[in-house]
């Protein structure tokens, strides 16, 4: 894979941006690989995000950047640029269940979750033997006082340097302050359809209701407990006839998919947060 | 098509019921065409389906009743048997959207739902036309006084001899007492993935959340509002590109496939209430 | 709904492109609703996509398509210009079945489907009925002799000045030298996910073969039969248990749906056509 | 999970089997989990599957199936019995790819496929460290003589005592008396939407085509090379912008459902093979 770069701006509405964008990367020979662009009308706010052809760039990154900010003055323009090789550091918290973790360890071995994972924390030892396979450092914390276990937790994103916290069914509420600190860089997979069945159970919240079709929810976290900006959702049909092992079953793989679409996203810069809701340029 | 029997019934859950039930049915060589059972091992409780070639039974329809009944006693079987060629009488109420109404009418047009519809009643003049098209007599609500248009609709069901009363979109909360009386026999489409967005504009209510899919949910009505036992959902996904425009012709599919196959499902008697869920045998 | 230009182009590949065609839409104001971009690699070929609110351009149309054209003569741009109040003209060959005929008609009595429908053309009266009560022209054409009866049809195109012939489930033969001369004006519904199951009976050749999903596929006709670019697939589920009832019903909400899309992307400029394969921008 | 027996039997169909069959089970007291049948109207023939709780049968296992081949012979049955407790002996053969490898190990770890896995045979190196990980057994086998490379593996097949040799994207076409040996034990994944892009590269063969969905699908391997009965198959959206990384990451997930529900459709012994298709009792 050829290294990129991922140039995200978003702006007030107003004519002629896209012109500004591309010409500017004209300008500098940028070969465009992929462009998105999106207005909010309500908001009347730009979303923008092109990937480009490192290579085809002859200007220093400081050069680039330099470029970019005054563009960026002249509109407004919140922006990110970031190269598709500095791989972002990703901390997985895990709990008792395998399914997410041995998913998401698997994409990352083959290269299609592009990003380095320094470490596993968990508040169970079960998952102890499967980060030492993968050999990745593995941090049980004890919960029996959970402000003593998440200030370790916070200690350990900020050894490990982590760029983005995953809650790969960590069944643990965070608390408010590490939300807010974090915010954009924490994600969460939810097994239910949100807003449907947040909270505690929702296998069995959805069993109970007698819906027809379960689901997972990738979302970032914030303060509000599974109400952050959802990124991606998955459905499977279930009948009468589904046992709750087959709920779970079921869920599991919505879970899989919805988590490694979002982190996927998320990764690779295609995630713009705007409020509570996202645009995601996929 | 050919004539058939569906019998259908629930019991307490005990061993040699589908062997009881199954050797009734060879006494009488009955041709099983279609059968189906489900245990529910929380309530210990039995349901089943048979849908049976009407013309493998020789005995006279009294005589069945009387044969079945004797085994319904002495295993505390609630039953009903209908006949497929005994077509249904359908209420459609109707406001001023035409995707479900046109959708049904079709279908009904074409034999794929199996009933009878002798009436469309609504609150706006704007389907009288299409109504007429199908020649199906057309009543126009007036509902500047609530309670008298309800007693109106109450007395049409009954002057049509209803069967099922089908809300394709109506617009209109139906009245605590009407809702208890036409219980099981009442079917609202509702345009979202209940138990999401509840209540009125739920387009809006899923636009606000940033939800990734949005749905239909086909249920019976009850008195608590969009809370009756589901019989079927139907699921799109959305971006942030959909338009409030692409959001309604998305979730118009949804409904019309959901309320398709849910009205489907009553007319053909594969539906058991079970509390406030459904089994469906489809 | 607002008036509408769209702006459909394709060129040799290079850097710049994107940043010509909006810098010339910034500076003539255009106030710009979507745009949408695609590079074939293999092809180095570049495809886009704009759509203009069109009170936003001062410029007449003329001047318009002559600011366009020197931009295409530069980068030896292909090129269209619609305007979305300017319906396209679309003719319906019809047979027996009534399903996609009357989801078109009745997408297309709701403003879903922008365009005119001048006639239906079929080989058999059952839709006679049904074109009156859209009060659509109703054409029967006789086809015992097949060469007679196509010259006919080709007529009628001619004199309703048909811009775009849709085949809904019209099951004839159209010869070589009409497909030619509408290429890529003339759209069919095929009752199967293509390639798999081309030619007649594809129910039967799916039900022999045993698959457990079966499909719908709009793609343009072109002489080769079932083979030409594609522009929208379906598929539903299926099981042992479904009769050969239950694969129509469910194949026809397949065809339906990939026939409405299809539709509308064709009607809205969002297709380019590119060797045997189609670029859709939905 | 408690034991439990599966009882499959087909038959030629007659009034009176399920009678018989539920009769003869009631007859031994046993508590059925889950009861499924199917008649097949063209072929006259009638399949059955039951699911039962191994406590609630009091006979040996030897009375027990006397029991079966006493009804088995009066109506003409072919019958298997088997506990749910005994574990079917599985043999993946791999290649380089590792997707359907480590999904299938880890459904195999957590429970969800019940079976054991004694040993994964492949053609190269690469997923040895990946075997030791989960500690089985690996066996690479040297390709440059097919035949005796074949031989080779058949030998290890029979050494291991295997019930189920399962293809994870084994990229070596199984000579014609293994596949007749093996017949109804052997499994494949193809990575396309079969009957469509059978043979080589189906993802090339589906972009070159340009198709709108890609898919996967699991079937039993038979001398005639993708063509076996098909158990399941999966599918997913693609548009001209998916990149061929893109493909093979979709089309992945496509053949790692396939696989999980084809393998555990059969080592539940919910498959019957007739003819070249299956019935699938899910």
């Amino acid at each position: 894979m050829h290294s990129t770069f991922r140039l995200v701006l978003d702006c007030p509405d107003q004519i002629g941006l896209v012109a500004a964008v591309s010409q500017f990367l004209s300008s500098i020979q940028a070969s465009i690989l992929e462009a998105s662009h999106h207005t909010d009308i309500h908001l009347q706010r730009f979303f923008m995000r092109h990937e480009i052809a490192a290579d085809s760039i002859t200007l220093s990154d400081e050069e680039l950047r330099i470029g970019i900010q005054d563009l960026a003055q002249k509109y407004d323009m919140k922006w990110s640029l970031s190269r598709s090789t500095e791989k972002r550091k990703v901390a997985l918290l895990a709990s008792k269940e395998s399914h997410c973790l041995n998913d998401v360890l698997h994409r990352w071995h083959t290269g299609e979750l592009q990003c380095d994972i320094p470490c596993i924390i968990a508040n169970h030892s079960s998952m102890q033997k499967f980060a030492d396979w993968h050999q990745v450092p593995f941090h049980l914390i004890d919960f029996t006082n959970k402000t003593k276990a998440f200030e370790e937790i916070e200690h350990l994103l900020e050894h490990y340097k982590i760029d983005l916290t995953v809650l790969a069914r960590f069944m643990q509420i965070v608390p408010n302050e590490l939300c807010e600190k974090l915010a954009g860089k924490i994600i969460n997979i939810h097994h239910s359809f949100l807003p449907s069945f947040a909270g505690a159970k929702p296998y069995q919240q959805a069993y109970d209701r007698g819906v027809k079709l379960i689901g997972a929810t990738c979302h970032y976290v914030t303060s509000t407990l599974d109400e952050g900006p959802i990124i991606e959702q998955e459905v499977m049909r279930i009948s009468h006839s589904d046992s709750s092992v087959d709920m779970v079953r079921k869920g599991k793989r919505c879970e899989i998919n919805a988590l490694a679409n979002g982190m996927r996203y998320h990764l690779e810069d295609r995630v713009i947060i705007c409020q509570n809701k996202t645009i995601v340029f996929n």
